[in-house]
């Protein structure tokens, strides 16, 4: 089956945005067993997409195409599909009350502008949008089923999941043969993950390694597909190349389920229905924010306290003014105490703490830019430690000093439970 | 002039990583002027890049090729490039010799697998790869100047910068003719921006405008190219469109130079020499990570108390108890006394609070999903508004909840200086 993914809007050609949505349906139709041959991005212009739509008509099976289909002029593709199919526009009645029902919903008006939004070529087929106005729809042209998504990459994931997943399946009989496993690393560069799994290849020939960096997160999978009719067979030989793939990675691996760090550590604290509270400096929030970031998380999260000034650290989380005074502001007893100041104050069982330089300024030479102190207290610990890291951006620096603050916490929950 | 930009290599097809090559080449392209119009990637297969080649070589004037440089069988771009143009692939000695001093260097040894990286097309000029080992190159075939690099990231944009702008611009005797003037919008959803300027292509036939969403702030670009010699006339022509721009947008821009809220709302504080605080119930800490993102913000940013329980918000923020039983935590009530306790315990000259449903659980009828109040407190300001937002979604909720929070900020602060 020759698969090709056509993205549209001058942004991309722009270099405005970068187009994930192409990388996101590459990785979800390879699940799927479905492998894309050829990937095309053109501008907002009616004529080439149409003659792109026309070429591809002649020589792919499937053709999954996003962007174009808002209220604005720029929004051209159904006209240029419509010229690529022959087929008139008309009111879509199925698209308009799909798009009514999503208005009334939140209370707004539907416009002529959004009218033009379910002006569809004449044999479309819709596909409901869950997470905004634009329908979608797909349509046979020549010997190639075409599927026009928004280019909003929340929209058009949704519409891939909810809708054409089972377009797809239904119309090229796919079956569901393929088994994931998903580890999550911190800790090592990609390349050093790639290395560590070289002999990967060579050991589980059947499977095959997919990468995904997040940074400073990498997640690897394991993916074996079309495996034997053999269910116990295929379980059996992925329980190996992952616990193979576990032991290269040097301890690095931070969940065995593709959970993140937080989510790790929210599993055990409401397992064990125990709190956390942080102090953070250099990290300004982050934490916290990715801590709040998981549903659920208000059943251990109880307080952060954000403390950029030297004033708040010592007001508010207790932190002695002589510290600061004699070891400043970035220093393992500051950290240590800043933890102790926000466990006690909101009354959590743990409590995590930063202070460092995230730069761009503020770096000298004995605390450069990078240097972050980490501290840790709970029932029965209480320490601090010095991580220095070289990157030259402040959003880096705060992203590795927070998932370093949290993957501390999770090592410890760890050994604690 | 006509650009094309060609990807190659399995791993952007098979969604392992994304393609972020061609986002920087189209905007290093725009910046020099050149608009692309196409955007192409394929597998790793000697046929289909020929047959593309050979395509783009009758359509474009110049095209960009990354990936399939290197030493391995998968690497087949030379190949594919000598097929297209009909010329034999030779030793180049340039290629060599560059490669040789890259080797020498880092004291590695050449071998047979690197030297195929030198063997090119007969009339080709060799790029030079100032961070790897693969040799880039040049070639003309029929009408378009071809480019090929190497896919990693970091050697071809080097190679594009030192290397391949200088072509550019002499082959193509390229001037600096753009003018671009940004506007960051929020408050609207994207289809009302566009359909508000739509009169924009009639009233400015000259310019165009470019629109990159980051939900929920839309930045609007005015982009005015190939302007006439007349500077001055250019940019009074551009002031009028932006002013005209500004009016049509209803009040909802929020920065007249593209910045960001939090990057508007640090540049007052820091002229005015006053600082900030902030309670965060809901918003978990993403208001404080938002504003110390921006470099610098530890001249005005003293303190956010990331308050998820009810007895953080009591004893940190000296919320009064009664007020959480009268009303509950989610009140304007609330909202209020948050932020006047945050103003008041970092000793700050403002401070903002939220308190919501960011969801999924925690809605009821008379507090759904999507509800945030919101506090402000300054020298002469104490307010607290209500917000209902229908997201199904608690990240867009927080986001939402958070810079409608900052917005409040802003706009009080350019009121009241």
């Amino acid at each position: 089956m020759i698969a090709h993914i056509l993205s549209t809007g001058d942004e991309v050609l722009l270099g405005d945005i970068i187009d994930t949505n192409s990388g996101f349906l590459c990785k979800a139709l390879k699940d799927m067993g479905i492998e894309v041959q050829k990937i095309m991005a053109v501008g907002d212009d009616v004529e080439s997409i149409a003659k792109l739509i026309k070429e591809i008509s002649h020589v792919a099976d499937i053709c999954l195409v996003t962007g174009g289909l808002g209220p604005t002029r720029d929004d051209v593709t159904a006209l240029a599909c419509s010229r690529a199919s022959g087929q008139r526009l008309e009111l879509n009645q199925q698209a308009l009350a799909s798009m009514r029902s999503y208005f009334a919903k939140r209370k707004f008006v539907l416009n002529k502008d959004n009218e033009k939004q379910a002006m569809l070529p004449e044999t479309s087929r819709v596909l409901i949008n869950h997470n905004g106005t634009a329908p979608g729809f797909y349509i046979k042209i020549n010997n190639c089923l075409f599927f026009f998504m928004p280019g909003v990459p929340s929209e058009m994931k949704i519409m891939f999941e909810r809708e054409i997943k089972q377009v797809l399946a239904d119309e090229f009989s796919l079956k569901d043969d393929i088994l994931i496993e998903r580890l999550t690393v911190f800790g090592l560069p990609e390349s050093r993950v790639g290395s560590l799994l070289k002999e990967f290849k060579i050991k589980f020939p059947k499977m095959r390694l997919g990468f995904r960096a997040d940074f400073p997160v990498i997640e690897v999978k394991i993916i074996l597909t079309s495996y034997d009719q053999d269910q116990n067979k295929a379980a059996s030989d992925m329980a190996a190349a992952k616990q193979w793939a576990i032991l290269q990675l040097e301890n690095k691996v931070v969940s065995e389920n593709g959970l993140s760090i937080a989510q790790e550590v929210g599993q055990i604290l409401t397992k064990e229905k125990k709190t956390l509270a942080m102090a953070e400096s250099c990290t300004g929030g982050l934490i916290s924010n990715i801590i709040t970031d998981v549903a659920g998380s208000s059943d251990y999260f109880l307080f952060s306290g954000i403390t950029y000034s030297n004033d708040a650290k010592i007001n508010i989380l207790n932190v002695q003014k002589k510290t600061i005074v004699e070891y400043g502001a970035v220093h393992e007893k500051t950290a240590l105490e800043m933890a102790q100041g926000a466990r006690f104050k909101a009354k959590a069982d743990f409590a995590i703490s930063t202070t460092g330089i995230a730069g761009p300024g503020g770096g000298t030479e004995e605390k450069p830019v990078g240097m972050v102190c980490i501290g840790l207290a709970g029932p029965c610990i209480s320490m601090a430690r010095t991580y220095r890291f070289s990157f030259d951006d402040r959003l880096r620096n705060k992203k590795m000093f927070a998932m370093m603050a949290l993957e501390l916490l999770r090592r410890h929950l760890v050994c604690f439970f």
